[in-house]
């Protein structure tokens, strides 16, 4: 499916900016470049930027004109400052992610276009596209290097595409992939916490004031897993031993 | 709240991936650049890359350490590639942006660690991290340039950080709803659980295995708070005293 997206540059004048594209697609998944009459290509400074993602810029396709780029594209994305004095339907990056991965399914061509380092997409060039892409950038500060934007963007269609295909590696949170213990496990560990801090005379069952609540409230926020309450309640243990003297009956 | 961000580079070999980082950076409205021993540095290749954000190289703290980098932060993230034999709290870029906005602002400090360019972060440094953030990429060609990887995670931050502006909802204080320690506290922390540890021979160091990281994780995930640090510091010192038999002879 990501093999109908290509990307497009415009006019690029810094070689390495194609070379860092290049990287970013690959890193992302995306294979089709196409260059639109850029300033000097191919270039050493090209394939150095790419860092082993040389395929892609061997097998990038250099053309004249952007409607050449374009030839075969049912939809085509241009990125794009915000304020243009034309209005025109304008996606955020991951709109766009969106956009793109619904249309690749349906099998047909597309293209994100981007413009020179300095001065972007002509409104001429942004007219030939049915939407506009707008990176949020700070706006005292908006221009992103071409291979950043399109590092953004490539990743925007591949997290579109992850969560399309099903693979979106949804992540253990604070239980790190481990068996979670139950709330009767948990009161069980602050059974014996309570016991051991009894016996190390740091808890005076006489005076508890909220310790242990303090204690619940920051264990059962955390999420433990199995795994972890077994390393506890053996640090438990063996300060119950070490209140009994017995390690330093151990020694004698 | 942004200012609370601090992004931190490890062992930057290319200074041009310097001055990449700091424009990405700055365009996505971020200023606090921490380097800690990168080869070159400051350099006329980290200026050029830049493009305009020199200002962001110029007020670059350079340090030794990466302890010294993330000196006053109470949450720590790092990018790491997938597959790591420990497992740990894993993020994706998007989860990373939430987090990283919703810790922001509660007004503390946040430190978002990149490793080196051929080698990432070493396990020990992966260790000191609450999270771990994996940019989803093609496994084939996984490794991002370390410009790009700091451009995708600022977006995120960016984007989260747009979307709660957006809401201008009110934001929660800390977990407890208490001040957070820092991560100066949780490494004194974890130096004295360690000495405990060994104290009540729960931990062998000759055989350590991976007993610490297993609660520098557990604790690492649970945003503790000062009050609650004073609590568990307080349950060491009494636990001490009794792995030396102090409490025995109390009784005696």
């Amino acid at each position: 499916m990501l093999q109908n997206i290509r990307i497009v540059l415009v006019n690029t004048s810094h070689p390495g900016n194609i070379g860092g594209a290049a990287r970013a697609m690959k890193n992302m998944g995306l294979s089709r470049l196409v260059l639109v009459e850029p300033r000097s290509f191919p270039s050493s400074e090209a394939d150095a930027r790419a860092s082993g993602a040389t395929d892609i810029l061997e097998n990038a396709q250099v053309v004249a004109t952007l409607e050449q780029a374009l030839a075969g594209c049912t939809l085509v994305l241009g990125t794009s400052a915000r304020d243009r004095s034309l209005p025109w339907p304008m996606l955020e990056p991951r709109e766009c992610g969106v956009k793109v991965i619904e249309e690749a399914a349906k099998d047909v061509q597309i293209a994100l276009v981007f413009g020179r380092e300095d001065s972007g997409l002509t409104n001429d060039e942004l007219q030939r596209c049915h939407y506009h892409v707008h990176i949020p950038s700070d706006p005292t500060f908006s221009s992103l290097n071409l291979g950043a934007a399109v590092q953004v963007l490539s990743y925007e269609v591949r997290m579109a595409w992850l969560a399309l295909e099903g693979q979106s590696h949804k992540v253990e949170k604070g239980d790190a992939g481990e068996e979670l213990v139950t709330m009767d496990e948990l009161e069980r560990f602050y059974e014996h916490l309570e016991q051991t801090l009894v016996a190390i005379e740091f808890l005076d069952p006489q005076k508890p004031r909220h310790l242990m609540a303090r204690l619940r409230r920051l264990y059962g926020r955390s999420s433990v897993s199995r795994v972890e309450m077994n390393i506890l309640r053996g640090i438990l243990t063996e300060t119950q031993k070490a209140a009994r003297g017995e390690l330093l009956k151990r020694k004698e």
